[in-house]
């Protein structure tokens, strides 16, 4: 996964069908200016790869309802 | 006998009141043998200081229910 700047979005690829007991880290980038779109990392624990979490999923849609309410607080 | 454990928390301190509207990124790091608590992780968007997030507030705690349930997942 490369991180230059010429590649506006970090993920180039998403992975389905990942295995949520091996996700070690769990890294959520907001839709910004570089990248239109929110891009949901996951470290993998036995490897360290890292994947692109599938957006469609219903449990990763769940989650970004709970960041899009912790970002709506003036204070968390 | 047991192993001796080193704590190796990434977070000393915990910020409170952090205007989530200056989060860029949220890392999302569970407990493990390394350190017993989760972990959530913000770089901050003006200066990518790394803030380590309150697990008692309440969107918070809603975000970690929403991590658990991706967790209990088979794939996602």
């Amino acid at each position: 996964m490369p991180h230059s700047r010429t590649v506006r979005c970090n993920c180039i690829s998403i992975s389905k069908h990942v295995n949520p007991k091996f996700i070690e880290t769990l890294e959520i980038i907001p839709a910004s200016q570089s990248c239109s779109r929110v891009e949901i990392i996951a470290t993998m624990k036995n490897n360290g790869e890292k994947r692109c979490l599938n957006l469609e999923s219903k449990a990763i849609k769940n989650l970004l309802t709970a960041v899009r309410k912790l970002r709506s607080k003036r204070s968390v």
